[in-house]
């Protein structure tokens, strides 16, 4: 049996223990002999900066790099609101992101019927929810350059960002979108500003090409990124996946997973090219790292946990394990099972070991 | 009396059918006596695409320098898609809001009781809802330069936008919402991306200082603008001004209106700086040109009505006038007149002149 190479970077905030449900997950399946993992566990992020002055050390970038999946779980935090722009915790996902090539984000959006009620909006729009963004992760306003303040000769301040994307960028993230979607309903919808951004312009020109060459039996919908952002809100069931970039992708598929009430229990995947027959990847839940109740063992660790179950699928090709682990991951809330976050008003709620255990029983 | 001057640019798809309405009630007001305006009528959009090849002459542009409030449709449509980026319809209306300086946008989001029902938000979220976006209308991904696509060595295209802010705007534009907060319930948030852009760091910085230095008495909240789409859906009612830049502003607003169920109802203030005591403004509704439904007289006229009670309240100190048009409209509603766009399922809908017709009938 191949053994793969798993590392954890739990980061910051309730990353660590949601951290460590995973890890009772990923032993568990060492012991049945259904998957062998060798797991490693580095630091990232602000946890990086108090031990090591920096958010990510060039050795856990090799060891990312080593292994066949990273699984991360939240950086950021008021502790570290003061540290030096190239120094703070985010830079530590985002030169992750950067260095593994990580281009192509899949943020599933998705509304457990038993958390239908937990939604803001109405049960009928959201029930049966199931809608992918694919987000662009390694170029746009993130990346680009000139981006800098600099001191004006009068004395005030001028920052610049730049939004860059070159047509090969938009490509292979569209070809991303298009492939998924043919695995699912066969829809894409592909958003930008192409009304005022010339990276619009040019982003919506390569994917009508690339949907006109090679997928033509794809539904294909161009929308404006602020109608976008409307349409989630009044019908969110109207899309199957969504395509866009880095920064529009940050804003709707924070929209769509705030939508399904289920923030708490969406995993993402990160990945890069397909090279050799492999490709590197990074799991992480979409949450962050919610410094206002870390450490107190309220976290939901579903989100993190789901996110190991794509891991199974999308980097190791186990999807037998992986059903597995969504189907435990199922049951648990079938049972009744409720952290704090899903759970509703006046309800039971148990900690995030106790979810992680009920899990692991499940399994 | 004053005589105001009006100018009035309906522009494309439903733009001229609900500016129609707007006429009869600026007729309505010179009847009574209340107000005297002199009114213009001028194209732009598509509209002066049509007529003069451009998306705005340079004559309708000064007639809007030399208006007191310039009155705005909505622009754009399928028709006008391939016209090249530098004439396409919205650079019409981008050219106004830069050459006329109107840096602040206000949008107020307003959920109307008697629409409740209408949003996709549970009732108990947006009943009562009252927020305003103060959007930075001139700086940003707008206007930043390069902005363009250029074709590499290798043939293949590569496109850039600048977002560029300098300290300055941002004072400006905060300061307008702080003094926006302080007659409504004293609450500022600003949202930005400090954690992946310098504007952002930049933006965090001015907004902080400028509290400290001329506002303490009131409260604000730095929130990143990806969290901020979240907590507009998950609870809206925690916010009283929201500041923010051009391009989150376009975003954030939009799932603001979508949220209170009343897209076709809210009006949206565009206003310059003060000088010698009169400012630059332009009031236009918050929805767009709506290419489906223009032309058959289905759209809904109150948020273009309602531009006109903005310009009364903020452009000619008209208070008693802005009232008593507001009211007009509240009690139309109240007596069950609905357009199509909040009729509730099954419900009798009235046409756009209909709707006109019964507010001024209620004046
Ligand atoms: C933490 C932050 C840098 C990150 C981003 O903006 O991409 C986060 O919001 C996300 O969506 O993963
Ligand atoms: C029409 C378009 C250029 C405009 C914008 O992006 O600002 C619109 O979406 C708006 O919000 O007023």
């Amino acid at each position: 049996m191949t053994t793969y190479k798993l590392l954890l970077l739990p980061g910051d905030g309730i990353g660590p223990e949601v951290a460590r449900e995973v890890e009772k997950v990923v032993a568990w399946f060492t012991r049945s002999g259904l998957a062998a993992f060798e797991t490693e566990t580095d630091l990232v992020g602000g946890a990086a900066i108090d031990a090591h002055g920096v958010p990510l050390t060039e050795a856990a970038l090799d060891r990312a790099k080593a292994a066949d999946a990273v699984l991360f779980g939240a950086v950021g935090g008021p502790k570290w609101a003061t540290v030096p722009y190239t120094k703070r915790p985010e830079a530590g996902l985002l030169r992750l992101r950067k260095d593994l090539g990580l281009f192509a984000n899949l943020r599933p959006a998705i509304c457990y019927p038993a958390l239908a009620d937990a939604s803001a909006l109405k049960r009928e729009l959201v029930e049966g929810l199931d809608i992918v963004i694919v987000r662009e992760l390694t170029g746009g306003v993130y990346f680009g350059e000139p981006k800098e303040i600099v001191t004006l000769e009068d004395g005030t301040k001028r920052a610049v960002d730049t939004q860059v994307y070159t047509a090969g960028e938009i490509e292979r993230i569209a070809a991303v979108a298009f492939d998924l979607a043919r695995k699912r309903r066969n829809k894409v919808a592909s958003a930008e500003k192409h009304n005022v951004m010339k990276t619009g312009v040019l982003w919506k020109e390569v994917v009508t090409r690339v949907h006109a060459e090679r997928y033509r039996d794809v539904e294909l919908e161009h929308v404006l990124a602020d109608n976008c952002a409307m349409q989630l809100v009044r019908n969110p069931k109207q899309y199957d996946v969504l395509v866009t970039d880095n920064l529009f992708g940050d804003i709707l598929s924070d929209v769509a997973a705030m939508l399904t009430g289920s923030l708490g229990m969406l995993p993402s995947a990160s990945l890069g090219a397909v090279e050799n027959g492999t490709r590197r990847a990074l799991y992480e839940p979409v949450h962050g790292s919610a410094p206002d109740i870390a450490g107190q063992g309220l976290a939901n660790p579903i989100a993190m946990i789901g996110s190991l179950a794509m891991a199974l699928r999308y980097s190791f090709g186990l999807l037998d394990a992986a059903d597995l682990l969504e189907g435990a991951i199922t049951r648990t809330l079938a049972a009744g099972l409720r952290t704090r976050d899903i759970a509703g008003p006046g309800a039971n709620a148990v900690g995030t070991a106790e979810m992680g255990d009920a899990i692991v029983r499940e399994l």
